[in-house]
């Protein structure tokens, strides 16, 4: 059987690809191991039986053999560990590959993401128009130094690896918010990944999957 | 040379364990590894030098050997594989560990640090008391869920593991805020994490770090 993912039967980003299953779609498509795709509602993530596989009901999960899996990290991490591609050979490459993982995941991603989180949870506020530009300086300080940091280099360590997959899907995340026209190095980077043919496929299908959905609704 | 880690010369959690060079010391701890740690100062950890490390001017770093290692998750990820006593030894065990170190540091964390930069950045806002019950619920609700997965459980997934280190340094960050006592499934299980003779070393070792940064003052 292939590796199974869950993921959005309707996915709420409208197949613009911002969903955490195209994280683990792009791995499986950066070092060539089909996959198959098992579409969930938002009930059901919520019922027992698909918290038994992710606690916090939520997408992606991976099944893959005997193995049940969740944390989209986690998942591109088993992908790089168990097929050649995205990790380096040697120890330090391979160590520091994986710095940029939790760099994009924990250091980049909470502000990112509680900006979104702001905006639909708290946007009808009064003092909503007050906090975005506290977390908009949050977010700029990390993006300066991410610039800083890859300046004139193509990838963030060497060859393309895990890290840069996932820190390009985090800073995804900006969107249209202008942020990545201010930081060009980190536009130019973004574009470069895009353009790499895994990625497109990814792109794709998920796009595809968001299709089926509405199809059917 | 021992392994090196970078550590706060003056951590501003005043020796309570909270900073995040404590998941990297007690790591070593576990395995068995003796370390060293180097003290820096605020102005250091923002300058080009210490960034050629650490790209976000952030404590831990990591110096083993000719490895140059930044962001905890990674650096504890890193001890796990190079020193046994983190991870289980079968493949799938082993990624269902890595899968709690996510959830730690990507599902869990977000919420209770989003929380207290709160109460740092925007407490004296007049707004910042509506905001709180809207934190507390997310983490709330973070809470409930990986209550109801422990359950009965001594650990997250069969033996300590690199997933419940990270998890338990993710919990202690709620502090005094009573959300312990409400969940007793999860202030028991932090309670087992912070009996063990590994952590009590870790904890005394920041502590003494604190007190020399203090006598220096």
């Amino acid at each position: 059987m292939l590796p199974t993912i869950t993921v959005f039967e309707r996915s709420p980003d409208e197949g613009r690809g911002l969903a955490r299953d195209m994280r683990v779609r792009w791995a499986l498509e950066e070092v060539g191991q089909p996959y198959a795709v098992r579409p969930v509602s938002f009930a059901e993530m919520k019922e027992p039986a698909y918290r038994a596989r992710q606690p916090f009901g939520q997408i992606p999960s991976l099944e893959a053999g005997t193995l049940q899996l969740f944390e989209s990290g986690a998942i591109v991490l088993h992908v790089a560990d168990r097929w050649p591609g995205l990790l380096p050979a040697d120890p330090d490459g391979r160590a520091r590959a994986i710095a940029w993982v939790f760099a994009a995941l924990n250091t980049l991603e909470p502000p990112i993401v509680e900006r979104e989180m702001a905006d639909y949870v708290e946007g009808h506020e009064a003092w909503h128009a007050a906090r975005l530009p506290i977390l908009g300086a949050r977010i700029d300080t990390r993006l300066r130094e991410l610039s800083r940091w890859l300046g004139a280099a193509e990838w963030l360590d060497g060859a393309f690896s895990a890290g840069d997959l996932l820190m390009v899907t985090v800073l995804q995340r900006l969107g249209d918010t202008g942020e990545l026209e201010r930081f060009p190095v980190l536009g130019t980077y973004v574009a470069r990944a895009e353009a790499r043919p895994a990625f497109r496929r990814a792109f794709e299908a998920q796009r595809a999957t968001w299709l089926a959905g509405q199809a059917t609704g």
